[in-house]
């Protein structure tokens, strides 16, 4: 593959790569900062710019601004193409696709004017958010989270395959009670939902059994819901007890074989016998 | 009993028997994801034809489609008897009757026409869904779920029966507080419903307090019921916790100096250096 | 004072002292179980009694009951004053404070007939409900949770004791923002209970902010009420996992000075020095 | 700085120091609860004063009992400042203008009567509610709740951006769903404040969903928000089982075998039996 080939880059264009792609440097942080402000403020014009009235009087402010920030992005987009060992492999990763998304849509604007997608080309800017997402891996707290998060993965999907099916269950028979009396149940979809809502005690109210035997039934998925909600938080407890107990487990060595992580009261190596 | 006896199967039932009933074979996990994806789609269906626009758009091919699940399945079925080495058995068991019950309706339905039971029996197909739950064992992840639910069982049927009584009181006196007052407040079971709807943190509003003693007593509720959620909570977490502690326990010990609790992967006793 | 003072029983009294009071025997056992049986069933015929339409249908059946429930509780509680060691002590104890007000209400309606005070009067025949309390003690798993809660109670309030300063501050916050705008803020009371049920996540919708400003507020009141949630469960998961340690924990007992509790791996007493 | 300079006090004053800024002593104690009691009192007249029907009511009773309080807190300001060593500093510290905002308002409303910002002024009054924070420290089991909140602190604020973050992406995709269809999401901002109430499963119901799509997705939000709860709630309870651990945490090491994370309470080495 021609992603495999790496570049060779002059000394400013390394200069550069290091401020734009790793970051630990002072000047790599200043530049993520500026482009975390950067970010944060056209994220928010482009949310402003959704409200009625707010865009009816600023309208020329707002479509100033996007052009200021795509024309800023723009310049980053083709900086980092530059100052990239592998150019490719950069256009086609999760975030050079993101990065493109981010100001293609002021293009297709100005080029296509007032088209019929136009709401969803607009909302597409938005995409910008992902962005701030490449920053997050520098603070380490974060890697705290996503560790903890990455281990209970497979346990809470099969915890909430456990309670989709569940509240279809659930949604299917108050179906069977509350339709005909109750208009809000107008089908098993509709039902499910309400079973989701109920379950995890969101409760918006849009629909609510009128029923005594629906509400007696509902009143029960609540309860149940009340001990369920226990068992994701139990999985990430666990895992996040695990992680900590990890850092800081004692790691005695051995000089014998090398080994390590052993327990802090251990007198002799546990796996050659040497006396520690 | 009769269910006692083993029929003699030849190799090409006892080959069927390996792939639908045990399914830990190559074949066998193909013809369980081929059966999940079955299971899913006809549930998929039964629900949809509840959704009156589409049902009146899709009648034929909804009919169409529930005929070949139900002709599929009924196939299966007689297969699951004719393979079984105690028919008998299947036939009675929780699976067996469910398996039984998913296809009967159809049939059911075809045989009697439009009667006044049909949306129960219709509803009825739902129960393909339990046939899901079937497939769950061969997920690690559940047993582990399943483990620290079961052995939290009885502290969360206690705490919850406790939760009942107090719901109980709590409805009690918020109806005699409110009601004359309160047109949504018109009996105490409807007011126990209220304390349930608002300690477990639910929340409709489609019964909400509006005299000042009542808001002031359903904010103490509310205040008591985010306390009250850390109790199952925390009987999980410690479940798990221990079956995690159990899972890395230390099973070995040592015949030298009876040192006990030694680390599974221990080749040497760590106080004394015996081999073990 | 006179409640020191310790009848003489007969062999009857006492045999029945046994099963009224204290429960471990089969005959106690199945006594409790027998009046478990009744309170409920006097509770659901109270709350039945209040649901307008049923208490038209079955007004004599309900009378009834009710007399035999009152007629049964009084026979009982005569009966445990008769076989009391100290009767006084009963009498004016919390549960025989319950036990009494059980059964009075009835007594004092058939005197006094359609009182204005009628409603109070009748409710307070819920009170029997308390005495299901009483047998709980029974239950091995209540001691566990009983424990917990006792242990974490004090942490409990001072933290509940925060959240209601907190939310008292949120309140008059949104006091500020909304009142003038939205006709649901009327005042700072009311502003308080607004931001009780949006912290605790019950959100029962009947106030909800309409301005810009106390939404972007709720908003962030909600995102706090996520996190602080964490608190309770925090405090209460780590008292159960002390309980638990607790009755783990290996008790190794010295020959030497008859110390307990030591150390599973220990190999000499970690008090006297004996050699284990 | 002048702030550095320390007054001499006379003994009067010394003894009032004691009295007003460490209560630790009997007569501290007995100053705070006066004045604990004083602050609620006050903050309850002030919410009270801010209910339509009981500011008509009891108009003369709330100035009176407002203008007690304020004289009150008034001699007890000028006292600090005179028993204070640094009175510069006292002044300007947090508690100290808080102090300060409390008493100022009502003197702001006899000079000014009835200015445009009255309502803003008189709300101000309610600072004092932060007088309370002030005790707060005396009590034992805030210093573990806040121990444990402060160590948590920096992985909870990355949390909870990252779920601001997540809710901007869901808010949008929202937008993009049901704008159009429904009246109520009629802007970015707004469908984000949804996502915000349908994530921390608040659910107020003044804005739900309506379109098949809307509905499907708001259910995966709240199974979502349903699993992401167990985050901050791992999070503080592993922080509090550390200092939990690290209170009972084993100190002692013996100088026999140089073993470490010996029970505080041990007078022996338990591995070597060396008098420690």
């Amino acid at each position: 593959m021609a992603n495999k080939e790496t570049r060779q880059l002059s000394s400013f264009q390394r200069k550069w790569h290091h401020i734009l792609f790793e970051g630990n440097s002072t000047q790599g942080r200043i530049f993520d900062i500026i482009l975390l402000l950067a970010i944060l403020t056209s994220v928010a014009v482009v949310m402003m710019e959704s409200v009625v009235p707010l865009q009816r009087r600023y309208e020329h402010l707002f479509h100033l601004l996007e052009w200021i920030f795509t024309i800023l992005f723009t310049i980053e987009y083709i900086f980092r193409i530059w100052c990239s060992y592998q150019p490719k492999k950069y256009i086609f990763s999760f975030y050079g696709l993101v990065d493109l998304l981010c100001i293609l849509p002021s293009y297709v604007e100005a080029m296509y004017g007032n088209t019929h997608f136009l709401l969803t080309i607009r909302v597409l800017r938005l995409m910008r958010i992902f962005r701030v997402f490449k920053l997050i891996p520098f603070l380490d707290e974060s890697k705290y989270l996503v560790t903890a998060i990455q281990r209970s993965r497979r346990k809470i999907f099969v915890f909430l395959f456990f309670i989709l099916l569940f509240t279809m269950v659930l949604g299917t028979i108050m179906y069977v009670i509350e339709s005909g009396k109750n208009s809000d149940f107008t089908s098993i979809p509709i039902s499910v939902y309400w079973a989701i809502v109920t379950l995890t005690t969101v409760g918006y109210g849009d629909i609510a059994p009128i029923t005594p035997l629906g509400q007696a039934f509902s009143a029960l998925i609540m309860i149940m819901g009340y001990a369920i909600i226990a068992v994701p938080t139990g999985i990430v407890t666990v895992e996040m007890n695990k992680i900590h107990r990890a850092e800081t487990a004692t790691s005695k060595s051995c000089l014998g074989c090398s080994a390590t992580g052993l327990d802090a009261d251990s007198q002799y190596c546990k796996f050659c016998g040497t006396k520690l």
